[in-house]
C-alpha cells in the first residue's frame, strides 16, 4: 500500500465495517452528497437520498443476519485529488451464529475525490454481467 | 463545454465514431493499453486484447448492419489528468437503410488519463441492473 492510495483503501475498509454494522449513517458518509449511483440492483440510478434510502431498506432487511463484503483484485490510482478503486466484491450474508446463508459476486468501480481534506466517494459503479443465452445475471465470478 | 473537459467529451465522440464504422483499430485506440473493463455481455473482466476480439466479434456479427449509439446525461469531471465521464448510452442497430432492428440502453462510466498529452480510457465500466424479481437484465431506462 502506497501513502497516496491509503484514504482510498480505508474507504473501502470503511464500505466494509459500515456494512458489517448495518450502520446507515456510516455508510452514507463514504459518499459525496452529489454522488452519482449505479447500482446492480433495479435502479438506474440513485443520489446521496435514495442511496440512503437504499442502506436503510438492505440493513433492516437483514433483521439479525449480517453481509460480510470480501474484495480481491482491488486496484487503485490516485492523481490529485482524484482516485479510481476497482474491485470485485463478494458479499456473504450470515446468521447470528456467522453460518453462511448465500452469497454474490459483483464488480465495483469507485472514483472518489478529496474535498477539505476529506476523500469520498463521488461516482459508484455495481455490476454483474449479463449472460447472453437467457439474459440472466451472472451472480458468481468464475 | 469547457475546455477541460473537452477531451473527454471528445472520447465520446470518438467511441460513437468508431463505433458507426465498424473500425476496430480506431475503437482500440480510446483506450489505454492497460486498460480494465468491465463489461455488460458475459465476461467479469477484460484487458486490451480481449476487448480489441471483443469489438472484432461484435462488428463482423453486425454483418451490413451498423449500430448507433446515442448517450444522455452525460456528466464530466476532470482534475488535472484524470476525468471521470457517466451517460446512459442507447445502442440502436440498423440496417443498411436505417431501420432500427433493436435497441438496448446501458449505463457507461469512463475514467480517463492523460499521458503524454493524450487522454485514453483506463477503466469502462458498463452494465444494466438486475430485476430482483427474475434476475434479468433491465435493457430499457424508464
Amino acid at each position: 500500500m502506497s501513502d497516496t492510495d491509503q484514504p482510498i483503501r480505508q474507504l473501502l475498509a470503511g464500505y466494509q465495517a459500515a456494512v458489517h454494522a448495518k450502520d446507515v449513517d456510516a455508510f452514507v458518509a463514504l459518499y459525496a452528497d452529489d454522488a452519482l449511483i449505479y447500482e446492480l440492483w433495479g435502479t438506474w440510478t440513485h443520489d446521496i437520498a435514495s442511496w440512503r434510502a437504499m442502506a436503510k431498506g438492505w440493513f433492516e432487511f437483514l433483521g439479525d443476519q449480517r453481509s460480510v463484503v470480501e474484495a480481491s483484485d482491488v486496484k487503485t490510482t490516485v492523481s490529485g485529488d482524484m482516485a479510481l478503486l476497482t474491485a470485485f466484491l463478494t458479499y456473504r450474508a450470515v446468521d447470528a451464529d456467522g453460518t453462511e446463508l448465500r452469497s454474490l459476486d459483483n464488480r465495483l468501480s469507485w472514483v472518489a475525490r478529496q474535498r477539505g481534506g476529506r476523500w469520498q466517494v463521488v461516482h459508484e459503479h455495481t455490476s454483474v454481467p449479463i449472460a447472453h443465452a437467457d439474459g440472466k445475471g451472472m451472480f458468481k465470478k468464475p
